[in-house]
């Protein structure tokens, strides 16, 4: 099928893909008077002494935003936020079909950061959450950091959605090859969002070798062209310092994740590597090598972002359920513990990894459930933990009273 | 039924009355593959290179942001954006069942001027029209003012479509006692939004008499406590000068019309009007006088802004048909004609009025189509006004050069 013009021609006799519907029945004078004058006034006073009632009495606990400049969008770069909204659609019907979630997609006119940051905090009293999508590195991770005060989740999905599946299969991968992730040599091709938010999260599940690749080669201390974020990555990657192309860094390395641009990887990169390599190629629609070309060269499990080949490593194994559970807990935020305990989760799925089944597929049922339940586990350990602190120096105090 | 408790137990069970549901099935990989990558690529490349596809390609085109800041929802005042949300589904659901709108409500965390206006101007690349609701006199006067560029339809409720239904509601009415609009005096209780955008309605409609009565009195020449809009509204009303408290605008009055406070009219002010005086007592959910007394009273005609009454003068009999016709023409802005040619829309439906019978029933379904109606109708002699004016220049212009 020629998904290009299918999509387009669908896209048009639909009119795009969301559509907002109505909970309650509006036939007779008495559903009027109840969802709407003389009834609301009284829900609405509920709400208004207490805002907490605004999570029971309206559909905030089950809406999120997602919110878009469309500076960054799929691999297609800033193409603005009219075209943006047919991805955030997307979005939102996934977020539908696969958690139930109500998400309406948001893009906006501006991309300057202060008036995104000023625009989602006064969206707060509407949504339980707000999915920030496909803005631009790096002003993506300022964007979501000065948002995470807000009582709601901010998410950014391109960097966390994406580390969280890539950990997910990566743990499985490499139980398959038999490596641990403290000893193995870890290289991304691709900076951005996805890249650096990838490395924290490896980083922070154990990886302790890892090297960054940009478009203009290693990303090592010799540079005088970094970012800031870039520069700080270095503060957690490339400990021996390796310097030149993507080429140096692959030589002897264990895994590969690429999220940068089609066509980065060779063959002859591929044999460079270590025993058993792991190939994530992920960008989209065309990755850093087809996985026939990988497999040929020696690759031992390929996974690539495409819903065509096996091992999709696509972020909507992890933004739906990611959110269902924090929505379920009022989570204020989607902390680095619950990312962990969602790959994990996500991983769990597969009971005996295989190389060709590393990570469900992308509408598999069972995968919301595993996600959310353990975004609810961490919040509630994380819930008692805190009460079981406040009982030891609520008994501490009493010691010290008698 | 009591309508509150009831209203708060069904909110209660649903959390609330909107959802945000799919219009594209998402069961098979195809599906996806199709509503979302790879094939959306195609999509929003599409809109990329020509925006004007965002009003095919994806749901703008039938897409309403309903704008509240909270800060004058109901008669209940400024009780804030989390309470007003209830009322704002509340709209919601009439926009999707009485016209098929999909309208997002977004109550916002900010009060001041300025950021909401920056908020609205960003939403736009999402939105096909913006129904700006409950916000404060006469703050939002500016804010809707500030708003009329956008090239998307930007309407403030409280105001306009309280003058459409009101303007509706008063040719049948006038129709019923035999006088004509020009020759009657007109008072209203309320010189808020909604009293002030229905005086500038009824004017351009050819009313040459009305009386602006606020909390303090009567609006007249001698007052140095008015605000600018109110003291603006001195160049069209209370041409005489009258001065004194309500009770002495009302002598010899033939219309009056309340957006104000509850019991503010007593039998002996209709008994001091002029002959079959027309009594619109809108205050919700207790009018400025109940209909059984201003009858007994004299009064000819009346009708509230109450379901359980004769005469329902709701705003849900303007607005989803003016969105409806609007968006279904693209329209940038909504006129004052079509304000007009709305409230004559809507009268129309009423063949043979009668006192108990000025105004469609709010769920009647033959508003919509009638008042979208008129507003595509004046849309489309709008253009070809236009075109033929186009026609005259270019026909002038040739002339010249002949």
């Amino acid at each position: 099928m020629n998904y290009d013009e299918e999509s387009i021609k669908r896209h048009r006799a639909t009119r795009g893909k969301v559509e907002i519907t109505s909970k309650m029945p509006l036939e007779t004078i008495e559903d009027l008077s109840i969802a709407y004058t003389p009834g609301v006034a009284a829900v609405s006073l509920a709400i208004a002494e207490d805002k907490n009632e605004s999570w029971e009495l309206t559909n905030r606990a089950n809406t999120v935003a997602i919110v878009s400049d469309g500076s960054a969008v799929l691999g297609l770069g800033n193409i603005g936020p009219e075209a943006a909204m047919a991805v955030m659609e997307g979005k939102s019907i996934l977020f539908k079909g696969l958690a139930g979630i109500d998400a309406m997609p948001i893009c906006v006119a501006t991309q300057e950061d202060t008036a995104i940051v000023d625009l989602v905090r006064n969206l707060v009293p509407s949504f339980g959450g707000i999915n920030l999508e496909d803005i631009s590195a790096p002003r993506c991770f300022d964007i979501e950091e000065a948002l995470q005060d807000l009582g709601i989740p901010v998410f950014h999905d391109d960097q966390h959605g994406t580390a969280v599946v890539t950990l997910a299969a990566l743990i499985n991968a490499l139980k398959v090859v038999g490596k641990r992730i403290e000893n193995v040599k870890i290289v991304f091709s691709g900076a951005g969002a996805a890249g650096i938010a990838t490395t924290k999260l490896l980083r922070d599940f154990g990886a302790e070798h890892i090297i960054l690749v940009d478009s203009k080669g290693v990303i090592h201390r010799g540079r005088d062209d970094l970012t800031p974020i870039k520069r700080s990555m270095l503060d957690v990657t490339n400990p021996d310092n390796v310097q030149g192309g993507l080429a140096d860094a692959m030589k002897g390395a264990d895994v590969f994740v690429g999220v940068s641009v089609a066509g980065a990887v060779t063959p002859e990169m591929v044999r460079s590597m270590a025993d058993d390599p792991i190939i994530f190629p992920m960008s989209n629609p065309v990755p850093e090598i087809m996985p026939d070309l990988a497999r040929e060269a020696g690759a031992a499990i390929v996974g690539t972002g495409r819903s065509d080949f096996p091992n999709q490593i696509n972020n909507c194994l992890a933004f739906p359920g990611i959110f269902r559970g924090a929505l379920d807990v009022r989570a204020p935020r989607i902390t680095t513990e619950m990312k962990i305990a969602a790959a994990l989760g996500l991983a769990g799925l597969i009971a005996e990894p295989t190389p060709e089944l590393v990570i469900p597929w992308s509408l598999d049922k069972e995968v919301v459930p595993a996600v959310a339940g353990a975004i609810r586990e961490v919040w509630s350990s994380e819930s008692s933990a805190s009460a079981s602190r406040r009982e030891g120096v609520a008994g501490a105090a009493a010691g010290a009273v008698s």
